[in-house]
């Protein structure tokens, strides 16, 4: 089964363990501000999201099972809580005020404070406010994937520590990725250990939970587990292509934050890698500059294109690409058609996507 | 034993297990600033707080053991997570940049960036983003504390379900708290709703994750629940006295907070209840107003005295006392003497203390 058609079968079905974990709260509830809460949060969850994350703990799961069971659902939906709490915190953290082309989570709340006219507090502080108990909420509820489900206390508790070590690594990460801006001289390895934990720890967990949940064999979970790091290192290559040289139509984002925020992009590393001396002391000026114009951004993407660095990158990406085929070529005889066709659809999409 | 017994015999170990779940995570991380990151999230939870709820935890748990064993220590510390990580965000919600007479968790990280001399980001933006993670961090390091320890899986995952509900009611009870603001004709009732959730959640959780690993009856745990939320409702009103009538010398903390946000304390609703009319309207209107002047801090300071608030709320806080006592009688045939005079010299505390 391709990406496409797993989603089409498992969509709704994700959709409605979301719900049903919101619902659960809901139905306790008089207090009309917690209701509106809670109902926003929901919708969020609901709005967008490709829910890659639970699609790839049911696909593990039903890789180790010739017969489909449809327990894996619910608790596959954990990591899609973990997932969009730390996007409703990344989004206070760097002031994105949309997400997937709605209101980011804080900005909803921002709007709320100035639809109802609310005292004391400013509506910005209480959009942040809003959010940050917000992004906690989701962490929080994400828990309950794993409480109520037909698995026994053993798995579920072997799921939560996963959970818990998804999301250490995720966090250290963004910690080093943001100490990196101040740092100069960083190497190849540099970037892939940093994309592997902040983007590449919570798709392997995501996988190795439905493994967990599958009893699959160690050396199953050794495979699966390269396979999902490298799924995330490309998935987060592509990502920073697009970030600059993607279509903001279709990504839903401006093209120059990451330059503006002097991220270390796989972009950067590589014309930094490509470019003469000279005009790698301009592309450090330009990037090092707080207040970068129009013109500046628009410098740094021309000296990227003088580096091909979007060739560069997709070299590497590719590099990433085959580990993750070897490994799941390892995995073949272990796993049912299917869901191999599936693992190897998704990784295609995402070298492929244009969003 | 009494509590400040109790204190002497477990704060060290308290302490120990604290940082031995830092410390896991320090072994094996060589980058400079995520060592300086888990350093300073563990020097901030040592250095302070009364240990409260680890001690609940514990005293429960020796409670129902003739025999006392250490095994309760490690997972004892779990709510204290919960508690400083709450304690992080909420001092970024509320731009507390002090915290028991030391700098907030946030406020560290601002300093950093100026001590530093940091790129890009602003010190003020800095230092909110890590206290944002930070918190995230300690919330999901809490959860170590019932993977590490000698108890078997299904006592483990039980506490996992009291911490994650823990959590959930306190975010239920400041988010109710910070729609209040905008209420009118709140009543007493309300209030109770309101701090049994922010602050009873927690005490009352974190004796029935001693409980739980006691193996306590349905029965005690009835009555623990019952002590434990009165205890923490007792708590909170004593904390809205001291908090605006407190020697800010001992308490740390400045006395005109809660007026400035016009959070409903046990003052503002007692004062409104036995002010007459044209008092009333007065004290709403000065409370309302978002640019206070210290003289209308003190001009609502005098309202309170003149409506005789702190002995009404002495009274109310001798009600929910009662209840706490009360329920604590019904234990003592089931518990150890011992741990019967911790509760009740607990208890006492938290009405007699002046911090």
């Amino acid at each position: 089964m391709k990406l496409n058609e797993y989603l089409n079968e498992y969509k709704a079905k994700i959709n409605d363990a979301i719900k049903s974990i919101y619902d659960r709260k809901l139905k306790n509830i008089n207090n009309t501000f917690l209701r509106d809460y809670y109902s926003e949060l929901k919708d969020y969850f609901l709005a967008g999201g490709k829910k890659i994350r639970p699609l790839l703990c049911i696909g593990t799961y039903n890789a180790f099972n010739e017969k489909k069971d449809e327990r894996i659902v619910f608790p596959s939906v954990g990591t899609e809580f973990l997932h969009n709490a730390s996007l409703i915190h990344d989004d206070i953290i760097d002031k994105d005020n949309f997400r997937r082309g709605k209101p980011a989570f804080h900005f909803r709340f921002r709007n709320y404070h100035e639809k109802y006219n609310l005292k004391k507090m400013i509506a910005t502080d209480f959009g942040n406010s809003i959010g940050i108990i917000g992004g906690d909420s989701a962490f929080f509820l994400g828990l309950e994937a794993y409480f109520h489900n037909d698995f026994n206390r053993e798995l579920n508790l072997n799921a939560i520590k996963y959970y818990e070590e998804a999301f250490i690594e995720i966090a250290n990460g963004v910690l080093i990725e943001t100490d990196m801006v101040n740092q100069t001289n960083l190497a190849l390895s540099d970037y892939i250990e940093m994309v592997s934990l902040k983007t590449g720890a919570l798709i392997e967990k995501s996988i190795l939970i439905g493994a967990n949940y599958a009893r699959a064999t160690e050396d199953c979970i050794n495979d699966l587990s390269i396979y999902g790091i490298n799924l995330g290192i490309v998935f987060q290559i592509i990502d920073d292509i697009l970030g600059t040289f993607g279509d903001e139509t279709v990504t839903g984002k401006p093209t120059d934050g990451d330059i503006r925020e002097n991220k270390l992009t796989a972009l950067k590393l590589t014309a930094l890698d490509n470019l003469d001396n000279s005009n790698k002391i301009r592309l450090t000026e330009l990037l090092e500059n707080p207040n970068m114009t129009k013109n500046d951004v628009q410098e740094v993407k021309d000296l990227f294109s003088k580096a091909d660095a979007v060739d560069s990158c997709k070299k590497l990406a590719d590099k990433y690409y085959q580990k993750a085929k070897s490994s799941l070529d390892n995995l073949r005889p272990s796993i049912t058609k299917s869901e191999a066709e599936f693992f190897e659809s998704l990784l295609n999409f995402v070298v492929e996507r244009k969003f």
